[in-house]
């Protein structure tokens, strides 16, 4: 029931405002943007960009959009939603450049893991009469490149939109839409909060997970059992978005690591001392808030049991 | 054509030499040791024992072993092959119990994760003429408990033999067909050579994935996606039993701890100062390292692709 008329809302704003996306950067985030468009909506047109010549081409082969544009200028002229699936560094450079050639009204946002310098970057660049409001998707795989893009990687994953004062209540009211035509559960948070949430819960994993492999040898290695392969999953994830995310979330993610380090002292500690009630309680205090968050996600259904 | 050569030399084993295997400890591992023993040997029994009267009752109901035995010392008095799945701690005491009941030249072992410490305790506790070998299957599960017992757990995983100058070869040799006949690869290596290199890649996780968790805030995990569940999956695992292989292998997760820190802040270093090309460094490295540890499971087949 609820499935149902959420559908025809989409149809409403799908016939009345959505006639053309266009996608910056084709990738692995990027091409599924596209391909989902394709698959979740109705005579929507999507324009892809790639300032890469292969990728360009891959993507025509490929077929992930309606059209694929050879200038950045000439993709977006037309939007009614411009989407940035280019790595973060890029964001400041491409807002400069589409600034002219945008349509009044357009919406324009972007898929990076952090948001503070998205929207600093958005406001000093883009035109008043666009509507910047930032989307973050929690998808991806360790897979990179428009090979490897799917149409249904935005299925039940959480999309975070991230809006300040300034933004056009419409706009992200919209791309809320968006995202959950394309399959995801949308939550919106403040640009400042959601660096600070995604610090912990995302750019940590990764921080650790690569420090558990640098610390340990080679040959010491192939004794790595399932635990020690799950634990470091994250980390074969690509190394130049990844650096591009800590470092333009870097002051988070520092208090982050400060916060991990307090916590291996305090068990480092009762290890040494061998106090076994203290190492048992610490371990204990992980197994729990763990629990509770499992049964967090099954009960919101994010995950099936 | 190896299998089948391989199978008729376990045979020749099993009729000669094993007759009866005794398992002293029936949760998850102890349970799945005499399933699997069930199934994988021909006329052999399995004799259960553990000291909680609920326990025992279980065990007989779901028939995981041939027989479950109320005493210790009638458990173990006519064994061929007696297997400690109990906690590290126990060990010494269950070492001193079964000392005076055990047959001249029956093989003892245990499945503990630290190995040092058993091998100290059985030299120390158990009679000359019985012949002890440390084991340690890589095998487990987050569940706890006979109920969870499976007769598969041990296909496919890896088992490490500890052996000291003093071990009988004859013994470790036996042991290792014992094992490889449930479903493992075996391999041999010194107690202290197996505590050092399974802090790095077992208990390391294990710390790292708690520390992940501890230093979280619990509305903050409402956010958590894939990356963070697998990251800290290892932490579900029972805190007991965890505090119990960091008590008996402290000085090595101590050291363990120390190069985790060290890594941490290689990468807080890069972040704070702000040099992308040395964060892109570090994560690469990870990746590069963990790219080949996944090459070299798949290689070996521990890992199917």
């Amino acid at each position: 029931m609820r499935f149902y008329s959420f559908t025809l809302f989409s149809k409403v704003f799908v016939v009345q405002d959505l006639r053309q996306v266009s996608v910056v950067g084709l990738g692995l985030l990027g091409g599924s943007i596209a391909l989902s468009v394709l698959r979740s909506f109705t005579g929507v047109k999507v324009v892809g960009y790639s300032h890469r010549g292969v990728t360009r081409r891959k993507a025509r082969e490929l077929g992930v959009a309606t059209e694929v544009a050879d200038d950045l200028g000439g993709s977006v002229s037309e939007a009614d939603l411009v989407i940035l699936a280019t790595p973060i560094r890029t964001f400041e450079g491409v807002f400069e450049r589409i600034a002219g050639a945008l349509r009044d009204g357009c919406i324009v946002t972007d898929v990076g893991s952090t948001k503070v310098l998205a929207h600093r970057w958005a406001a000093a660049k883009l035109p008043k009469s666009v509507r910047y409001v930032g989307s973050h998707p929690i998808a991806g795989s360790e897979q990179r490149g428009v090979e490897y893009a799917r149409d249904d990687l935005f299925e039940r994953a959480m999309c975070i939109l991230t809006a300040t004062k300034r933004t056009d209540a419409g706009a992200a009211r919209r791309l809320g839409e968006f995202w959950s035509q394309l399959g995801c559960f949308v939550k919106s948070m403040t640009p400042r909060e959601h660096d600070r949430v995604f610090a912990n819960v995302s750019h940590l994993p990764h921080i650790t997970a690569a420090a558990l492999i640098n610390a340990n040898d080679g040959d010491d290695l192939k004794f790595a059992g399932k635990g020690f392969i799950d634990t470091s999953r994250v980390a074969s994830g690509p190394a130049n978005i990844w650096a591009d995310v800590l470092m333009t979330n870097s002051e988070n993610a520092v208090r982050g690591i400060d916060r991990i380090m307090s916590e291996l002292s305090k068990i480092r500690r009762a290890i040494e001392s061998k106090n076994g009630r203290q190492i048992e309680g610490l371990l204990e205090k992980a197994r729990d808030k763990r629990r509770r968050l499992i049964d967090y996600k099954i009960e919101k259904r994010e995950l099936i049991q």
